[in-house]
């Protein structure tokens, strides 16, 4: 049965998720690069740039799950482009290039209706502009019983989790205080919830938890 | 030359430090001892407890760091007793029985004016009513040159944080969420007060995080 999951979700020691300021030239936002880390020497992150090489362990387990397997992703607005209300123009296909890491549906939330497109390697962007819960109802149509993956940011997965319909939470706990940025506990009560971690796994660059109901 | 530490502190993946509805039966609050499931295995614990025994390896020498050593310990009002606004009587004198596990003198931030308890074993504490500074300089005439630790709660922590005085942080953060509690974050931008993180150390029970100036 599909799943829906949050996975290799960075977050600092004090609770903030990358992305603020995201930029052309800083994709990550202000010292996002610092909670992933654990991410880029990975050999799952190499291969998705098309590099031979890197590392393996849990670090690169976790980059594997959370980027393969998914039937259909979720993404907030913010993580298809850098720019508030619009994107830079009506040509903008994302951060990713014209094979992006998705290879399967996803649905982006937005405000701005514009007709699905078709990229290589099996993804095609779809823009959602009837919110989360129609979004999901399209993911999970698609997803043909595999997982569907909330792709962030940090809103979108508040969102996601608050709504009830997140069944595992991948944490990527990185060994630094970022002081500011979109805060991800904030107000957000996950042990009401009902989340518990479930898997514990720290390597020397983050904490891997997982977190489900 | 002295240092200010905080030094043990547990804090949860969602940043809540233990101690909310501290009570008698419950002197680590509601969930409390959820984050210290790293030191009740060592064999620094053990001893605290003239036990023998118990593990030894990081968790045990993080444990050790965080309790010895130090020429004076500060205290928050509800670290020393359960009940807000007053102890439940005039003969509490704290948690910790008759031999305490500081071993130095300990000053109480209160509004209480109360004359200085001599415990066995080296602690005597004393009952400062006019503030943090007042408390700190105290300390540092008391500690004789060695480090002073702020031993809690998050409120105090944070206070002295903020004010600037303290040089180190050491924080255990358990691979729990809490859900709810005393934030240790919340609105504190330690990124921008310049702490950066000198030692990472993670174990099966905790993420030990060393943050320095």
């Amino acid at each position: 049965m599909t799943k829906v999951k949050v996975a290799g979700f960075g977050v600092s020691l004090d609770g903030f998720a990358a992305g603020i300021d995201q930029s052309l030239d800083n994709p990550l936002g202000v010292r996002g690069p610092e909670l992933f880390q654990w991410f880029f020497p990975t050999q799952s992150f190499r291969q998705m740039q098309g590099k031979e090489g890197g590392e393996t362990g849990p670090d690169d387990e976790f980059a594997r799950r959370a980027m393969a397997g998914f039937g259909a992703f979720i993404l907030g607005r913010n993580m298809f482009g850098p720019v508030r209300g619009e994107w830079p123009d009506d040509q903008w296909k994302g951060w990713w290039g014209d094979n992006p890491p998705y290879h399967a549906p996803t649905f982006i939330l937005t405000h701005y209706p514009r007709p699905p497109i078709e990229m290589e390697g099996g993804t095609t962007f779809y823009f959602v502009t009837d919110g989360i819960e129609v979004a999901l109802q399209k993911a999970r149509e698609a997803a043909g019983g595999k997982d569907i993956k909330i792709g962030g940011g940090a809103e979108t997965v508040r969102h996601y989790i608050r709504a009830g319909h997140v069944d595992e939470i991948h944490l990527a706990v990185a060994p630094v205080v970022l002081g500011e940025g979109e805060s991800l506990f904030s107000g957000l009560d996950l042990r009401a919830l009902g989340y518990r971690t479930v898997e514990h796994v720290p390597t020397a660059r983050a904490t891997h938890i997982v977190l489900a109901k």
